[in-house]
């Protein structure tokens, strides 16, 4: 997914003033104390599947114990279990693992790719740019220098996750995902936290534990790939599809003015440290193919490229300048280094280009723009679109999914929903069936700028016309008046469209339209789109999505600060902003917080009502007959039950008054 | 509206460790410097009415010219309109002001309330309170200096603009309104500008202007009132209702802890200036009657509070021990200082109380908590549910509206949507029945947090059971993972809800469940809401909305960069993340910005798109048979297309590459 603002390094150009020897110096030093650390209070847990060799990765975020009673000094407390969730981190959250970004990740997939044996290593690689690249020894010092020999399908094999699912296998990447997917949330026990809202799902099937077989299923029917290039065993496997928790992609890439490759090896870090599913690379300028092997060898996250932004720089920056030719040497460049993903904008035919021009924004995608220029030009049909069998040719050897660009996608909200963006869709619906011929796995990009009322339509339409492929949406963005502010008017439509059955969410950061994203924008824009994704999942009602939350409601009941930190999408934040009022680290135990003070305390009261209510059954009987239209005697009993309470609650509210009075 | 999170103020802490004359050297030197300022670019614009005095203030967006034509030498230049937006900071964004919070502002509706000849000046305040605090010397120095002698109804005479509307009577307040709403939508002519999509309002009626008699009409229907105590004439009129602008709240309010009246005023000019269009003073503490003096005599947006904040205080914060007596006194002393609204929580119902004994976190809200505690100890109904024909009569004296408050929303999603919150929702609508008997204004108090998919059937049930009374929510917040981002997580609900139907979002920042906001999270949290409520008029289809976002788009595209800083929300930010990036003030007139840069710019290709479309309009044709089912002829005359497009914009482009090459 191609952004209005591809993320490039903002700190590019200031490093550009420091001396060569300064940078490199301070990469040296960032590279040598990289390594995993958990979250807050958390831990790396590994759950195991039907072999050794599947462990998947979650976090688990211990809790400290509940007081039930006693006293101050004397606290009687009960444990509270820990709460598994869902890591993109990789080895990047495990203090144990090894990590040397000089050897890149451990290749977690590699035996079952080589069990398969279906594909071949390759002497070398196919790409003539790789093969020139190579042979110019002026990039050695930027090469990654372990890199691994390239594998490709064996002559008449396809390797793709869906080619396997159609064949019935299901393959460790789907049982992987399986337990995945499903949260480790068999390990929670309190019923009080398994509550869950019956969810509205707009037709999703979310079963209440995701098998294996359901998984292949879903990747048969085209509803949901795992992007997972044979060419990046590294990459833990993830799925994307309408039937499973909604995913986040973060944007990362350096720019035309060279940057240094390690500080992208920390975006990719910082990017899977807070919560994305999968990273696209919108490098652009002189080092993007060596930028590359470094973002995948460390990568354990798919990554997805948009091939047509390094054909346009091998042509210098002219669009009418590109040719299949260039084009699909990219693509097999790529493909051999790893990448999961490729955004082709193959829907951007010829005669929808002057449907663009009544538009206020007209076309603002980049590689919608570069295709509608060359396809002016030339007045010829789109190359991506006439070499689209080619393409999944290529893709299929290599497991590569295609995720269809949306060329037309409005930049306005003034544009949406409009004869040009919907007659693309269709296209790339026409496209998908292609795709799927070939066996490769298949998403569709989505918009862009659209208001809220018009968000579901599009993933009506979109679940139409492309036959519930997974839908991959920029947002959408819900008004245009607040530049500064777009992770914000873009999430929320993002949250919506993930609950009408969105699969994946690319996140766009507070400098959408304006800049270049630091690394604290790419993190805003992170948590933004983790917001919309789980407020998805829970609308949805995927089950076990809302442990989180009840966990963290408990938690704020209990007066349990430390747990509500650490169960918050950003731990560090929640904690600075409850230490500017209350640093202390008695108030981290107090049963009160800043807001109320200690003298009054709605939370408290409800505990009394609690016991109260305990203590008194019949009260509660009582509103059942009320809410069955039978009318409360306000009367009855009434002396007496004020002087339980006075002896039970009201005595316990009035010690903690006087403690502080 | 009472949040979880009552706004206090965060640096007052700080404060009290510096001696108490630099305290006040520093306030007075902000008094002395608060003056008038204007947005960027922005002028003020005062429209006015049927007579001179209705004089209706928007805020006028400047534009710099678009170029058309021309050269980088001599460009050929178009003028673009000036752009009117509404403006919540009253005579804070005008220059010309003269400004002395120690005067207080202008009461520009005194001469209104004194023409309808049924209110009368008292001699002194008719609460034992105030006469008691007016009596004791020892506040003298915290005291409002040129405190306005109160007005209360004549006897026998109800002044509410409810009562107004029902005896047919457009008021200047409803003429002040219905230019107000109008967004000077009437001075925009460019036809770009003016495209909207057809929105989706649930039912909401929209017209196309609004006119004194429709707002009349509204609000003798109960479903839109006008905020306007006759003690507070210095509020501009402003509307609250399903069929008008959504409108946002802010909450401030010192705390128990001292802290400078001053500074509570600077947050009321903050939150005006951001957006808020009614501030509550939610302060607590010993200097709650003076702050809040200073707060309404300085305030162009109407004032609400939560009364039972203050009797607590009044009984020393036992809950018990409050009483109808005190209550009344208060509500007496609240309205002949000139607060506008009052939230009162008469919909805690003995019987209700333990239906939340089972919820996760039980009863969030502190005015409900309050009386909840208050009614278990005395096992008797609520006095505020007995009281409030009573409570109705002290509001029509003084035209203080009712907030129904919502003692029993819920404080986690898994408790959204129970038996307690729906049941109280019942109960709001027969207390807004007995409310509109005597003629009060009235609007009811939502959740709170609710998962996504819960949020209408909120706004559906408070529609119905509530007669279509203006619904005023907080938030809703659509899932709990996210402390430290609850301005997010509630903005998301915020704007859905604003959307089906509500007519005010109150709003919360990012410390929410944390800790105690500061100037910046007030903003923060403003901005948020701002952002939904916009979204909401969009998606609702209010005429004139999208103007704003069709004026910044268009500006995006011609690439007027200080034109989007300034019709942001935000202009200050917007142009601060530009400048980190491009600081130079070329950059602010370049053609192309950081993200592509010069060499390759989707807007710029977009432009040439149009331009070739304009030259060949046979092209168009083409497409409309295409959409028609006819197939475009993809040989025919494609070498003589390609030829005219190379001689027009393609040129264009290559020459400037070469500028940068």
């Amino acid at each position: 997914m191609s952004t209005d603002t591809p993320i490039i390094n903002a700190s590019s150009q200031a490093s550009t003033k420091r001396n060569a020897r300064e940078v490199r110096a301070e990469a040296q030093a960032y590279l040598d104390n990289l390594k995993g650390h958990p979250f807050p209070n958390s831990e790396k847990l590994y759950l195991t599947g039907s072999r050794d060799d599947i462990r998947v990765g979650m976090r688990e975020i211990h809790l400290t114990p509940s007081v039930i009673g006693g006293d101050k000094d004397n606290p009687i407390t009960r444990d509270n279990e820990s709460i598994p969730v869902y890591d993109t981190a990789g080895p990047y959250s495990d203090p144990v693992s090894d990590i040397d970004v000089r050897q890149g990740l451990s290749p977690l997939r590699q035996q079952w790719i080589l069990e398969r044996a279906d594909t071949e290593e390759l002497d070398g690689a196919s790409s003539h740019f790789t093969q020139q690249r190579l042979a110019d020894g002026g990039f050695d010092h930027l090469r990654f220098e372990h890199l691994p020999k390239p594998r490709r399908a064996k002559p008449g094999n396809n390797v793709s996750q869906l080619h396997y699912a159609r064949a019935g296998i299901v393959t460790p990447e789907m049982e992987y995902v399986a337990i995945r997917e499903n949260l480790g949330r068999e390990r929670v026990r309190n019923e009080i936290l398994k509550q869950a809202h019956p969810g509205q799902s707009f037709g999703a099937n979310l079963p209440e534990a995701i098998t294996p077989e359901f998984v292949r299923e879903e990747i048969a029917r085209g509803r949901a790939i795992i992007p997972a290039n044979i060419n990046h065993p590294e990459a833990e496997p993830m799925i994307i599809g309408r039937n499973f928790l909604v995913k986040v992609n973060a944007n990362i890439g350096n720019s035309s003015v060279s940057s240094s490759i390690e500080e992208e090896v920390e975006k990719l870090v910082w990017s899977c440290r807070w919560g994305a599913d999968t990273v696209m690379d919108l490098s652009t300028g002189r080092h993007i193919h060596e930028t590359r092997e470094w973002i995948i060898r460390n990568s354990p996250v798919p990554i997805g490229t948009v091939p047509i932004y390094q054909a346009l720089e091998k042509v210098n920056g002219i669009a009418e300048d590109l040719t299949w030719e260039v084009f699909r040497d990219t693509l097999i460049e790529q493909a051999e280094q790893g990448v999961d993903y490729f955004t082709i904008h193959a829907g951007v035919l010829l005669r929808y280009v002057p449907m663009t021009a009544e538009r206020v924004t007209g076309i603002v995608s980049r590689g919608g723009s570069i295709m509608a220029k060359w396809c002016l030009y030339h007045h010829k049909e789109n190359f991506l679109y006439e070499h689209f069998d080619e393409i999944c040719q290529i893709c299929a050897q290599y497991d590569v999914s295609l995720s269809l660009g949306d060329g037309m996608r409005p930049g306005a909200i003034v544009d949406a929903n409009d004869r040009a963006q919907f007659a693309e869709l269709e296209t790339l619906g026409e496209l998908t069936k292609v795709a799927w011929q070939y066996d490769v796995q298949t998403i569709i990009e989505g918009p862009g700028h659209v208001p809220m009322h018009l968000v579901k339509i599009n993933m009506e339409k979109q679940l139409e016309d492309c036959m519930e492929a997974p839908f991959y949406t920029l947002g959408p963005q819900i008004t245009d008046v607040a530049p500064g502010y777009d992770h914000f008017t873009s999430g929320i439509g993002a949250a919506m469209i993930g609950w009408y059955g969105c699969a994946m969410l690319c996140y766009v950061t507070p400098k959408e339209h304006l800049g270049l994203p630091d690394k604290q924008d790419v993190k805003q824009g992170l948590i933004a789109y983790k917001i919309a994704a789980h407020a998805a999942d829970v609308a949805k009602g995927h089950p076990g999505a809302q442990i989180r939350d009840n966990a963290l409601s408990l938690a704020r009941f209990e007066f349990r600060w430390d747990d509500q930190f650490n169960l918050s999408l950003d731990p560090e934040t929640a904690k600075a902003y409850h230490d500017a009022t209350l640093p202390q680290e008695s108030a981290k135990v107090a049963h009160f917080c800043s807001m109320c003070g200690p003298k009054f305390c709605s939370m408290k009261i409800t505990q009394e009502v609690r016991d109260y209510a305990k203590a008194n059954p019949e009260c509660l009987i009582e509103v059942n007959d009320v809410t069955d239209g039978t009318a409360l005697d306000a009367d009855a009993g009434m002396a007496q039950k004020a002087q339980e309470f006075r002896d039970s609650g009201a005595e316990l509210y009035s010690e903690v008054q006087s403690e502080k009075a």
